[in-house]
């Protein structure tokens, strides 16, 4: 069971930007944690503050991993690109995000993506993450 | 550890009514496994047709629950009271839904009660109610 | 044969409130006459001011009785919920309304219940019962 | 008792026109079963394609006939002299559709001369005749 | 002289539920206070979250209560039902907000009973409760 | 001097019809006073539901009488032959209403017919006739 | 009996403006006429091109004369000052027009005013003045 | 072979009515030279200025004539129920007009009944019909 | 008798191009019947996809010829200079279309045309070219 | 191989007008250097200001070359005509424009024809043509 | 002779993304084929998803090689940057596209880049980017 | 004191890239002047054409910088995650345009970017680049 997260623009400051919102915990810290939540899953990360590198990583495991967990950030609202490399592949993808998007901006409560996701989890903080591998491994 | 499931209108002909969009097990059959799952939570159910009942509830374990797991079927697209009751009580209140509401209607992908809730799951079928579950035991 | 009558809210107070409109006759009074019309009819009763009780009711009898007579109040003009429950069911149901709501308030032209139900009669005082009833028995 | 059946344009071409909307039966041959279920009612019948005919009629029979039974067709759609003709006679008038017009074209869902009439039956095929004709017999 | 006080939903939940709006005494309290106020007034006190029962109450004592307050939480806002019950009744109804819904979100200054009641006292806190008793002793 | 009165739909049932809009009195009757004011004109007078009765009476008395006097009733408002029956023919022709039709509903506001009449007169009872002749005799 | 003509603006210059609408004769030397045709009514006359004057005439003459006739000119088209004037007097208002205004600009088809006006002439030229005056003795 | 000719409101003033535009001629002069010209066929001919008369004659001789030949004078523009009828029946409908309709008021360039018939002949004066019954006999 | 037969764009295709719309056959092969039904008539032919060449020969023939059969194709809708062209004549120009374009898209329902031609033939199929020329002759 | 050029409006004046945009070189001198170019092909040339000749052209053309090369000039922007006449054949159709017309007006950034057509090419000069026949060549 | 390939986002998946729309073959097949068309030219290729390495490589290359193929995928239509980049750079930058983009959804028709490459070549499947080299290599 | 400039896509091409608009001095050239200018401030410079990068960058400096000066290029138009990335850091921003973007394109008039900036400046050329590191000082 191999399973891969994909984070976008400016969740590697998580923990320093804006803590109030997006908790103190870096990801890294968080990613230990949850390998040892799932010690049969296999969890590769990535993150990147570049539009197209989100999308060279869907694409390469897009065909061969049992799932992958994406949070786009706030290419969420408007990369059509992106949303077209999640149709391209076969691998499930499950939306994810920190903080409860429909208690801020207005424009966060749309995403151009979430129609080509197969399910949608946020408000959980970084345990958002956790519950995408839980859905995932449960698709099986 | 005790969580309250509360289902809103309609969810009581689960496994009846729509079955391509909502699964053919009805919820109570459904809940078996999922206390199976958690050995170590105190799972209640209840379910309403009634608005008002629907807020009594999360009144009534709004207070000493550990959590909240809300369907509120089409309620979620017009009932202010119930996104007033939400916002009234301590306990967290997770959002669910079992299709994922974004691939079909227009007017589903609108909810009026997401932001008085902690986080929203969506699309994962009755799994959607484990995963808040877990969202729920990760909160302590 | 069995037909299900049911009345929503204000309809109890049939009799008292705006006799102009509703005539001075209660409803219980009326349902006597009504089982007498019908003696080989089983006419079961049911109102309730809780639009999550009508629901209720519908998915009780909707799927075993000959019938659902239904005047649904003021939900008539709101209750979606309402709406998808009737789309639920099998047994036919016939929109009723005692004054022809026609001659009064401009909103209390649209019913978003009608398109659901097989057919509609509104105008004839109590008797609009009666004419369901009958409407119902000739379906079979 | 004597009851005046009142049908507008094109009703003489019954189970003629579009039978799979207005079924294959003509008037005449119902009028006969529904002379048949009233045998204490003298049932007269009049059908016109003339605006003006279907306004003689109802001054005609409007101050001594016990009741109307209208089907303006496609008059029922636009012609406010009608409406003024019912709102000048005693005469209860039902306004009657065969089919349940909220089920078809938008247009078939707005009536000018509902609020001139007694009451509205609709959708019951030809029995909304015989329903009209029950619900003026309660009148008296 | 007997008064009805009718609070609506969430009102339970006075001096828990965000106290910086609604204030941190709880109404049972203030009721201790209010009869003080008042000693030749028996101010009988009911609360529910569901809109029918709200709705069997007016109706209750709707017909020999001196007047009733009536403050009808989120349901204000779109309860048609509700504001049929308050016009089949004969006791003047006074409807209250404690916060002066003017001044909060805008979908808070839409009243659908207004027009049924007999006037309107919103934005003095509790002390809105004793002014509607003042105004309906004025009425007498 | 002849003058021709037309009379349109329902006016038939002047004296019976809505006597607090069009008065008590029937036509026939004031015929007789409105022929005694006027003794040197001889006055004929026709009414008719029928759209195209009310076109032929128009046409036969277009052309060699004096004046027309047109109360069309509801066809006022649209029907576009009778406009083009009035372009039609020679003989000058005043429209009139009994009743003030600007105090009365939105529809009753607009008159198709009147950029073919010479002129208007309207409100002043049965008196809208008299004065209608009155300008008819003035234009000679 | 005592009847006030109030001309509105650009009356003054009638024999003078668009004479082939108008006509020649100016109205000064038609009320010579006029009052020769009345010898036992007082007929007064104002002619004022500013709103409010013939607000103030309206005012002056509104309850003891025993008629007015009015042509507001291009201020009956949107006038709602003058119109609350003319509801706000005792003394019965007759709008005249001296051309047939239906004949003329679409504008021109509206009166703000007609509503709370006795009654509506037009079309008639100057004799309109004379057909109002004759309106207004019948009304006695 | 037999074809019936329909004609509508205000043509039976042919050649007297507004000439510039339809003619000198009479209709029924016309209709000889017409019956001249065709020895083989039978045309009956029909004129009425009611719109409910010309219904009956569409459905009096729509399933056995050969052919109709309509001239729906203004109710070309708003009769739906004339609609409605030409497609209730077999018959092959020809529109037909006298003047060239596109060189007049807008209004008169568009047609309700056009799409309900099998072809428009329009703007030969009286030569339209002969023009639509050649065009009836070589459907044949 | 000489008469001008003038086809528009794509016309050429006749036979080729949606035979189910346009028919199977050529216009050719019509033009020799239609030379056999009027031996009297010398017919022209002319067919061009040029728009200006259309108004050459509307110029050319436009002062000599009896007769104009123009279908002008896809140019009857926008083709301003051939309206122009057609009023600058004095050869009475028909306006033919093969089929019934009313019963065919929206835009087709409008001609610039059709205010410049005498008259206008559609839906009777190659029998419209027929009908007109008759119509033609019929002017002499 | 046998290919067909087609030039639209202007294209004569290539190397006279606006050299600047379209180059200095005549169409006719460039052909040489084209057929040169496909010693295999035989490449007709046809170049016509008149819209109805380009559609000609392409009616002759359209059915047993190997490919055409359509250069439409301000054509391309509005002739349905044309595009008509595209569809209407079965040899495919290249577009080309010598200037990158994405460079220049609003409205030559809009090609009605491009939807018909196989392919386009644009901004390349002359070499343009040689690309569409390129093009064509590797379609066989 | 030196000439660079560009390709945007998800074109690294040609030949198996929608192989319908955009053909079974590979990249780097077609490369090596091009190649061989093109002995005597070096083409270089480079794909990214990433909008600022698109961009970066523009710059790379748009000094001194003699010719940029680009095609920019989804980025064709919102990357003002890349527009930006075009601009800059001497090199001839031509737009491909291997559908024709005018036959399918409407979005796909609107290019922010056309305007500052030499020229657009679209519809030609892979054979797209020889005619592109094609345009190149005639430019020098 | 420490300052770092970021530039975004293009601008490496300064001095190179449309001269007439950004001037002839690369940026290098420029940064030797601006830091002859401040010699207590040390001045970093980054540039990128990677959306990502920039944010890299953004974030990297964010926290220990004294000031940012960004100029984001086409990225200030749409990059909603470059306001973010400026948005989570504690370092003030200050976006400079060497250009006056209001005297160009309207698109470039919009800033998403400013609302997290703490201030503006445009149109002073490079030396727009100087007096944002001048109102970087004065913040101190």
């Amino acid at each position: 069971m191999r399973i891969q997260i994909v984070n976008g623009p400016n969740l590697n400051l998580l923990g320093i930007r804006e803590p109030e919102i997006y908790g103190k915990k870096g990801f890294e810290q968080y990613l230990h944690q949850l390998r040892d939540m799932f010690p049969n899953v296999r969890i590769d990360y990535f993150q990147s503050n570049v539009e197209g590198e989100l999308i060279n990583m869907i694409h390469e495991v897009g065909f061969d991993r049992d799932g992958i967990v994406l949070n786009a950030g706030a290419y969420t609202h408007y990369s059509l690109a992106l949303m077209d490399a999640i149709k391209s592949v076969n691998t499930p993808v499950v939306e994810v995000h920190i903080s409860n998007v429909h208690q801020r901006e207005e424009f966060r409560r749309h995403s151009v993506i979430s129609p080509a996701c197969k399910g949608v989890i946020c408000g959980f903080g970084l345990d958002s993450y956790r519950l995408a591998i839980e859905a995932l491994l449960n698709l099986k």
